[in-house]
């Protein structure tokens, strides 16, 4: 071959090369096709029959926070990650975790009623029977009491149902309420009965929300089941979530506590989770008005607000003991920097046998461990330090991952890069939430994984889901744009004290939408239900494998962290606009509300042969000046653009410039803290995402804001629009150092 | 007293009386004074004890179509208004109404079940025993019918629902189907069954719509209990209403009729409608696909689409006898115009005792009629003629008026100024539909009528109830503006023949809103029921007759008929704004389907293991030609604009001018008459107002061009455009010749 025609040959092939070389956010271009080709030798290990032989013995029998499977599942778990070759530890806190004593329920009078308060074993349900490991249904942090009153339905038990109440005249106070499950975190329920003066609540779970009314109920179906309960906490997790007695600092053995009647977030009434077999005869003994439309449910009979005429009686104790947790903490330590950390966590107490919830993440993180354990044995190594967790206690109320996060607060907010977490799993549609600096790399992610059930990619898959289940207008507002939107992120599973405690950049992954039917926190979550009509076979438990896989594998690899500001800005100016449309709402609201009662339209609309109070007048809302917030934003944009702009060149940083870079980058999110924490609730510090303090897991943005102004608290809402717009200003101070270090290199 | 002193007496006498004097719509200001005074006379008269006594009377023994109590109610009611002066007659026809011979329904297989098909007595409504008297529970002109086939669930059984089932890939060939009342008139149901190839039909009334999901059943509540049933009729009513042997002749004893078989309104499959009782092992027998969120009812199970295994037997047969009606005629010949006719109507006929269908309006009309007859033993003399009516079988579908209308049609072409439609009345809100050039004359009446629950006039009250249900755009649309719109007429009660078939301006009055349960079409629509849950001592009633009391007399007494033709620009106006954005948005939509269909994004986000089919691509929908019904909207406006602006000269015309001109009024709305009728149903001749092809009572607005869009037969809309823009044209040539009049006159 002659020289010259090798050189044509040679320029072709780099043209080649070049041309058809897949990029990868934050690598170089050689970089990213050795990337790809571990990522290939990734997916090839991953094996379904793991998962479910590890699922077999993680449900094998309850194993919820103090329960001997709990600690034999913490060591099964390190076991296995020892055996992949990581550095693992089982890490201990020593948590209040209270369990029942005693359990009664009746309603008293003419038809008096004593609640069955238990699920029945079934044939079809191996482990259903274990009756003397499981725990009772009830809510964890309910107070102890014994309380007789008569009842009220008070829907979902939120705020917005109480001002309903009050039209219809009815007062909760020295009453017991019963509420539905569903429209908040159930924790919000007793919360807001008390603070109406209710001196009791009851949970139960309608069969139109949960059960029957969705599809056919177990064993038959997958839905859940007549006398079928939902356990669950009902800490005040929107103050802090963690060890009640031990906030902000880890629950090590010798920690100083507060004491029980101190710790703000125990429950201060009694709360009971029933079923809808165990509710019926209460809700039939209500009498007063027939419920609006809109608080109807499945049953058969005729829904009232109530009071009853006969009394309830609920008595409930608990053993409020310390219990032992084990979180499970396993490390591949990184070849350059291993210093930063990129962090992967999933549960591993379930309520009972918790098959989906949560062994079913869990067992994809350990696949995932696994096949990165077998790349290292093939001469893989991760640059960054790969830290796998399995927490305990989560179900109580993220209590290992919280105590470990705020153990470890220091080191923590130094070396993690980023940490992701996973939970439950289903057949269906990718799902994520998370810091939206991680959307377009998430997008690039999740468009190179192949969906089981249609060959097409994941993303590809969601949106086809996004249009179809879209109307009108929101199709014409995604008109063809196929990125996926990372949700917000309230509380909900694990990432509560690494987001909003520390600042680190976080992301939840999951898959889900296919699944027939929901045993959520009941005995009925098992082995036999999981597989039968959540994801037979794991094929969508291997599909999250290969989805986190990957964002570990590129986060921990990443020439420069693949992190995009402007995703940031964009997500925060739709805030922006949110809230100040919340506001201009309410202000015309308000305006117009006023009005009607001023003209009487309430008095005249109404049926004069019931009990329905016209709603009172409401203070105007005030004009806010939003300019701070709005100049901030105007910086952000400019800011973020330039960054990204210059991202890429990054890459082609000396060393020791790029190390430089990814500790501003992934440091960025800490300035989004402050120290401060929000109104009323300190401990949550991140000034964009929050748990609803009246909503509960559900999120809310520029939360110190956007609560303000739904509590009509004007002056909080204008000093924490000052208080965000400093925080912007801090951000964008770190965007500007980022890019400082790129352009030096440039010139 | 000189002579000047009483001059200026004299003249501020005027001013003040000008200056205080009450304007009504269509009176110099002395007869507006005159007729106020009357009305005063009219209020004073009437006595809810009186609709209290005739209720009894009326609803004491089950008077269908052919019942001995029909018979006496006829002669009861001709007896009454005979003693208040009305020259009375009964007239009869012979209508083929069918009534049940026998009635199977029972589910097969391993869970065998037999319908009872009958309503309970309750010792608390003392006519639910009158078990031999009573009509089963059945829809009349069902085919008779002996069938054995598999179940399915069609949800309401409308076009859209068969829609859905293709897409779960179920169908109806050869099958019985099970529909839920309601979403449509329940003639819809069957005849859109039949189109899809179904043997047989039943329907059902869901609790969630009629039952214990709404309030507590009878006899504790007012709702449908579980074995009460909603009868009917499904005949083929927007073919044509009246006797299916007789269309467009009156049914008189020696009319040419059609024969059975051949009459084209009578439905082809066996139709039967049950209880929720008597449907729940029916519908428990289905399998197949869980049904759509939207399709599921309130019973408690897991409604599935079918079909089933198990066979249903359904086997009716019928009584097809033809049988008489007694319609009541009473007439009050007007004294200067007696070949102009107000005419008021109500049916007597129930499905059982009738209480509230019909008896509450009935008793409300015949109050009216009384205190009238009492005003002219006063030496009141109405102007123009006016007629009470007090229709037969109204029920099996508007047999009576029909037939009359039909049988008097040239007299009632030439004389009826207008048709004042009442039928069942209840507690609450006034409610009103009709010809919209009477709109602002309405509005005036209801502002003078007091609600007797709030003491402000039933328009404040009404208005007061619209803002309060609106949401915030119907709010922001209200705007203030108390102008209550009238409805459009479909189908419904007794106006047909007159609105629809003969272009007589038409108004239908009732109250409603506040009734506490409701059992149409049952044997609990009797006396007790009806006095203890809607409309207890008939206050009510009282403001139903004050309210069509006002509107007869006025109607009888104006100088100039009380028509207003903006407003029916401005109705007809909205509906061509309508029905050019129906069809933009099905431009839109398909092309947005045909785009998503094309992309696979339904064949990709659809669950794999459920026989889901993806939709298939419809034709592109084209641009249709508005112009010529847009230039004939312009010259409306700009002559309905001429013409009120010197409408009030017309009280001031001459008498023979002012008849003239009178009668060009109420003669306006022949033109909107098109005697070729409605596309596939020449009956329906009225080109503005039609009952739905497919809805049934829902009335369709502009329907030859409405249908053919939602039809998809785009050159039928081109056509019926052209056909609507002639009828404009002509319409307005009356308004001109009207114009032209009171011109003449000014100048």
């Amino acid at each position: 071959m002659s020289k010259k025609l090798f050189g044509l040959i040679a320029v072709s092939l780099v043209f080649v090369l070049v041309g058809s070389a897949q990029k990868i956010m934050g690598f170089t271009d050689a970089n990213a096709a050795k990337q790809l080709e571990w990522e290939k030798q990734f997916d090839a290990q991953l094996n379904p029959k793991n998962q479910d032989t590890w699922m077999q013995f993680l449900t094998s029998h309850p194993h919820h926070v103090g329960s001997p499977q709990g600690k034999l599942n913490a060591e099964y778990i390190a076991g296995l990650l020892r055996s992949w070759g990581y550095q693992t530890e089982i890490t201990n806190y020593y948590v209040l975790f209270p369990t029942p004593k005693f359990r009664q329920l009746e309603l008293l009078g003419a038809k008096p009623y004593k609640a069955k308060l238990e699920e029945s074993t079934l044939s079809a349900d191996k482990t259903s029977g274990q009756k003397t490991e499981q725990l009772p249904s009830y809510n964890a942090y309910s107070a102890d009491g014994d309380v007789t009153a008569e009842l009220v339905f008070v829907n979902r038990g939120i705020p917005a149902d109480y001002e309903e109440l009050e039209k219809m005249g009815v007062s909760v106070k020295g009453k017991i309420v019963i509420a539905k499950y569903g429209g908040s975190w159930r924790g919000i329920k007793p919360k807001v009965a008390a603070e109406h003066g209710a001196i009791g609540c009851l949970i139960y779970s309608d069969p139109a929300d949960d059960g029957y009314g969705i599809g056919d109920t177990y064993p038959e179906g997958g839905y859940r089941p007549k006398d079928g309960v939902q356990r669950g906490s009902v800490m005040d997790m929107p103050v802090y979530p963690g060890d009640p007695l031990t906030p902000n600092i880890g629950a090590t053995k010798d920690a100083k506590r507060l004491a029980i009647k101190d710790a703000p977030t125990i429950m201060k009434i009694p709360v009971l989770p029933i079923s809808w077999e165990d509710a019926l005869p209460l809700l039939q003994s209500l009498k007063g008005e027939v419920v609006p439309a809109k608080w109807r449910g499945g049953l058969p009979f005729t829904y009232h607000v109530g009071p009853s005429v006969d009394k309830v009686h609920l008595n409930l104790a608990f053993n409020w003991d310390i219990k032992p947790l084990y979180n499970v903490i396993a490390k591949m330590p990184g070849s350059e920097l291993p210093d930063e950390w990129v962090i992967a966590g999933n549960h591993h107490d379930g309520w009972v046998n918790g098959a989906e919830d949560p062994i079913s993440g869990m067992v994809a993180e350990l696949e995932e461990a696994r096949a990165i354990g077998e790349l290292v044995k093939k001469g893989f190594r991760p640059r960054r330090t790969i830290i796998f967790c399995a927490w305990d206690g989560e179900e109580p109320s993220l209590l290992g991952s919280t105590e470990w996060a705020e153990d470890h607060q220091e080191e923590l907010k130094q070396k993690v890069v980023a940490y992701i977490n996973t939970d439950g799993n289903g057949r269906g549609f990718v799902g994520a939430g998370g810091s939206h600096i991680l959307e377009p790399f998430f997008n690039e992610i999740i468009e190179q994984v192949i969906d089981p059930e249609t060959g097409v990619s994941v993303r590809e898959r969601k949106y086809a889901q996004t249009v179809v289940t879209a109307d009108k207008a929101g199709r014409e507002k995604i008109a063809g744009d196929k990125n996926m939107k990372l949700e917000a992120l309230g509380a909900g599973s694990d990432w509560g004290g690494f987001l909003q405690y520390l600042g680190i950049t976080s992301i939840n992954i999951g898959f889900g939408g296919e699944s027939q039917g929901d045993q959520y926190h009941s005995i009925y979550d098992s082995y036999d239900h999981f597989t039968k009509f959540m994801d037979p076979g794991f094929q969508y438990g291997i599909t999250l494998s290969k989805t986190t896989g990957r964002t570990m594998l590129r986060l921990a690899n990443a020439d420069v962290l693949p992190f995009d500001f402007n995703s940031f800005y964009k997500t925060v100016a739709d805030y922006v606009t949110e809230i100040k449309k919340l506001l201009d709402d309410a202000r015309a609201e308000t305006e117009q509300e006023n009005k009607m009662i001023k003209d009487k339209l309430y008095d005249l609309a109404k049926d004069p042969t019931k009990s329905i109070q016209s709603p009172k007048p409401k203070d105007e809302v005030p004009f806010i000046n939003f300019s701070s917030l709005e100049n901030a934003l105007v910086q952000l944009k400019k800011k973020a653009e330039e960054f990204q702009q210059q991202y890429n060149n990054g890459t082609g940083l000396p060393a020791e410039k790029q190390k430089e870079l990814n500790e501003i980058l992934y440091k960025a999110e800490r300035s989004l803290i402050n120290d401060k924490g929000l109104p009323r609730r300190p401990w949550y510090k991140h000034q964009i995402y929050a748990p609803g303090y009246y909503t509960g897991y559900g999120v809310k943005t520029l939360p110190g804001i956007r609560e303000a102004i739904e509590q009509r608290n004007w002056k909080e809402a204008q000093d924490n629009i000052e208080i965000v717009s400093k925080t912007m200003d801090a951000y964008i101070a770190e965007i500007e150092k980022a890019k400082a270090i790129i352009e030096k290199k440039a010139f």
